[in-house]
């Protein structure tokens, strides 16, 4: 599955990305029995994406033990752009077709009682502000988990609601 | 609560199951204060559904420890068929009324950093698409905890969409 | 963010949160980078609450270990009466504009293999059924976790359809 069909003009939330110096991976292939995205009415579920880049998984093991902060937020932000790379797919490449996002998962594979996981996810939170904007901010669930996806470091998921 | 209305005719769904050999049970009673499903317009919210079968917890203790992933993916179909109990009660017998299942949630009970979280909710996510073909096919996430209701080995809540 | 607009008249759902002698707080600041609710259409989408009380986290560690079941039904019971905080503000203060509470999520901090995360987590469920009467009744997935916020006892998580 390729990324994204190329949009004949740049999107405002492709401008926004290329400014902070990123790009979108292909759209990752599901690691089981699933699919990257369903769409209801106006509402689209992305399935939990891990912080894996073009397949490889870059982060394993625990925040709090195996990894600090910083890293678990490269990490969440990493999970964060492979949702964009579905979204863009699901929006036959035009992210200005998101009206907003509402909701966003984020679990966090961690030593039991490490407290800063809403800091972690937050490396996925601020991006959807950053490309979105306003229409980036939305609701969330962060918790600290056992384990995720290839013992990947960081797991999320989102539901926008697109035009 | 008996498991569903008898239908006059058999749904294209309950004829996959039997092909299958499988059948459904009861809907499970619920553990707790909460009810199994609640209807929102044409989106049916299904709650999280344990590897019990007829109010027995069959499958106990962590995946990785206890339980091996053939024995786990035999856990998370279990759950599947308690949901689509609950799924063929909210539609008066019928599954033909499904339209789509658009997300599925996993929850494994694992030992810390079990790599194999989507490979035992498969167990689940397989059996949606054998009883509903495209139709079954939904976004997904799966995770790994600490602990689960009644230590049971695997839990799997759904959002269907319906007619 | 004060915790809600006054409303001319209280609404039903007050009148029976103040008959069981409960009050709300304010509206929680949120712990990171998102939004204390977000609205599609007629669904609201509720952030995670903790137990928290007013920006003090009241109950910390494992239920299993450090809580009992009494104490995380106690934490579970505060998570909801946030979110009601929230929802109230969401509603302009008139909690009689809920239609039905379609889902909760419940996460307890837990000890691995703890049994009874739905009994805790019923002391947010039943507050819902106390103050909206059938309308309160909701599906549910409730888990066991590794961690949560601020190593916080309970967290919940819940959709309304509200007018």
């Amino acid at each position: 599955m390729k990324s994204s069909t190329p949009h004949p003009v740049p999107s405002e939330a492709a401008k926004h990305l290329k400014a902070l110096g990123l790009s979108l991976p292909s759209v990752p292939a599901p690691r089981g029995a699933f699919k990257p995205f369903s769409r209801a009415g106006h509402l689209i579920y992305l399935s939990g994406q891990i912080c894996e880049w073009e397949g490889e998984v870059r982060f394993k093991g625990p925040v709090g033990e195996v990894h600090d902060l910083e890293t678990g937020q490269r990490a969440a932000q990493m999970c964060a752009l492979n949702l964009l790379a579905v979204l863009q797919f699901a929006l036959d490449g035009d992210l200005d077709r998101v009206i907003s996002c509402h909701r966003m998962g984020g679990f966090v594979y961690a030593t039991p009682g490490y407290p800063d996981v809403p800091k972690v996810i937050n490396g996925a939170s601020e991006l959807m502000f950053e490309v979105f904007g306003e229409r980036g901010r939305h609701a969330r669930t962060a918790v600290g988990v056992a384990t995720l996806p290839a013992a990947a470091t960081v797991e999320v998921e989102a539901i926008f609601e697109v035009r």
